[in-house]
């Protein structure tokens, strides 16, 4: 069985981006210093094409296995970029002519686009008819393979609300940002975590969580709007 | 040089109570099972007199550990309880005749009242002049032993802003409360978390960190006022 697996990077205080969002500061005020830990990394820098060099170890074994046996990708309006409001189609995300994808991506939108195909295997996808939708297009496309949940929060939060994310991972830094999106807000008490295992890398702790469905608002239409932009 | 410890028990989405805290419910909606873990342990039933059985293990060890060479507990009036307001000299805390803490404890107040001695070793102080008081009183009250801040969340986000914490360990448990006191709010970003170490254990997972202060906002006065009821 595909799984759906969300995997990302939250400040000690919650957040997964800071405050004042923006082009220039996509991540918000102080938010680039909560991926120090992934950026060095070998596997990261083989994501993004550079084959020289990068830290090994825990992180790095970590990080590897967060990509592995992944078939396709969701992410949100936000995490794509380029928004809010009607497409500009020189927007291509933020990630350069060959993103670190490597599989179909298929983003959350209010706005149609035709699909984009960039290189190394990455083609996006615009879905405008819901997180349901979203899933079983990326399940077609990842055949056997498993299905990762990029982000962001508002994204998340609704895949979470309807019981859809099978695993989630968190990458804790030790960090305070004191604002900005917060990963487990809009939730209630609904979700029911059972840990899988803790991981202590240096800089950061892994908390990978299996992610059962346990009360009411399976439907997930209480946190279905507000991510779509 | 004796340390200010703080150690507290926080859901994955950053609670350390829930919602509508009462007498009846002193942790709030759904804010007992936070402590499933803790109860069954040996080294908990010790320090609430029960000598036979209880779990050892490392849960157990790492509790034991929190404990070790405390000569003196500080803690917010809500943590005592009987609030908030003038004394009903009729309360005596949640924890009967024998407390847990067998040390002095320094309770923060806005409300004078005599010391109150109870068996086991632990006498409560009620200290109405701050949380720089409540610190020198505590230090000398433990000599070169270290002294535990128990909580909860106004009184920690006064001392964190003050830069008067040094080692903070936080057992995030694998749930979800969606409301409550929040432990990590209202400190901005600049207090400094340098990781000491990442434990797991079955349901929870102990991260510690060293405090240090990195910005400004060092006297402490912006977290003040609310905590002291």
């Amino acid at each position: 069985m595909s799984k759906l697996r969300f995997t990302i990077t939250m400040t000690l205080d919650g957040y997964i981006a800071g405050p004042n969002q923006s082009i220039e500061n996509p991540l918000g005020e102080g938010g680039e210093q909560m991926h120090d830990w992934v950026v060095k990394l070998k596997f990261f820098r083989e994501m993004h094409g550079d084959e020289g060099g990068g830290e090994t170890g825990t992180n790095d074994d970590v990080l590897r296995e967060a990509f592995e046996n992944i078939g396709a990708t969701i992410m949100g309006r936000n995490m794509f970029g380029g928004g809010p409001g009607p497409w500009d189609a020189s927007w291509k995300g933020w990630w350069g002519d060959n993103p670190p994808y490597h599989t179909a991506v298929f983003v959350l939108t209010h706005h149609a686009r035709e699909p984009l195909e960039m290189q190394g295997g990455t083609t996006f996808f615009f879905v405008t008819d819901g997180i349901e939708s979203a899933l079983r297009q990326a399940k077609e496309a990842a055949g056997d393979k498993d299905i990762m949940l990029g982000g962001g929060a508002s994204v998340a939060q609704q895949y979470l609300a309807a019981g859809l994310i099978d695993e989630m991972e968190l990458h804790v830094v030790p960090l305070l940002l004191g604002g900005g999106e917060r990963l487990l807000d809009n939730l209630g008490s609904d979700v029911t975590l059972e840990p899988v295992r803790s991981v202590e890398g240096p800089g950061v702790t892994h908390l990978k969580y299996r992610v059962k469905q346990s009360g009411s608002g399976t439907d997930g239409q209480r946190a279905e709007s507000p991510a779509k932009a």
